[in-house]
């Protein structure tokens, strides 16, 4: 079965020579972003050196403009790879009255959120989409 | 109340002037490492950059020692911190016939394995403590 991380990214906001990043959200989730290497690999260590620093760059720069733009009460982060083995890292905002906090996205759902909540954050995340672009394209990773 | 995280560290089993390592398996999971920050911090941006590179540095070479030593079919990481906001990475040697796999350590258990699985991956986990603690030494992270 092909790759459906090698094929085309429907939510794909930006992406340079190595990585592409995806809007990751879903209904419990409005803030949610996918870092996907370009090369079919698996773990971390079958990057080059170069590729890993700079994926790293870029989760830096993910979180921090998601402090600034969304004003999470946490950012989780997460590569497991086991259902799709081609490298992919799952970054976060997370809230206090989010579904599942203090549980992590993989656990139990705790709450039901309201619709203006999940507006709101929605609203939040077209702004960060933006800038995180932005932020990215400045930082020349 | 205290954070459990600056407190005593039971399973520690290295450590250097910016982060701990604890040997963190349970039931499920017998070879599961925790990488600890030493300063109480929730978020990887509130690292200084020279703590924030040391601590890619050594789970590149947790990564590398895993798949050397215990021969897993993935590694999964996760840097949540939504219980215990004291920055902390979860590292986890995955096999295909795991209690979870393909689920994530936080998503549901699937089957049960036997006590000689088990046990196997118990002895490999303390030569892969040993060879961790050594390959960390020698990159002098």
């Amino acid at each position: 079965m092909a790759c459906v991380l090698c094929g085309d990214l429907p939510t794909k906001f930006w992406e340079n020579e190595h990585f592409s990043i995806i809007d990751a959200s879903d209904n419990n989730f409005p803030c949610f972003v996918r870092v996907i290497a370009k090369r079919h690999v698996a773990e971390m260590s079958l990057l080059t050196q170069e590729e890993r620093t700079m994926l790293w760059s870029i989760l830096n720069i993910v979180e921090k403009t998601m402090l600034i733009e969304l004003h999470p009460d946490k950012i989780n982060y997460a590569q497991f790879g086991n259902m799709v083995p081609h490298l992919h890292w799952h970054v976060i905002a997370r809230w206090k009255d989010d579904t599942h906090f203090p549980e992590c996205p993989w656990g139990s759902k705790l709450r039901e959120v309201s619709q203006e909540w999940y507006v709101n954050r929605q609203t939040r995340m077209k702004s960060f989409k933006s800038a995180l672009s932005k932020a990215l394209d400045e930082a020349n990773v």
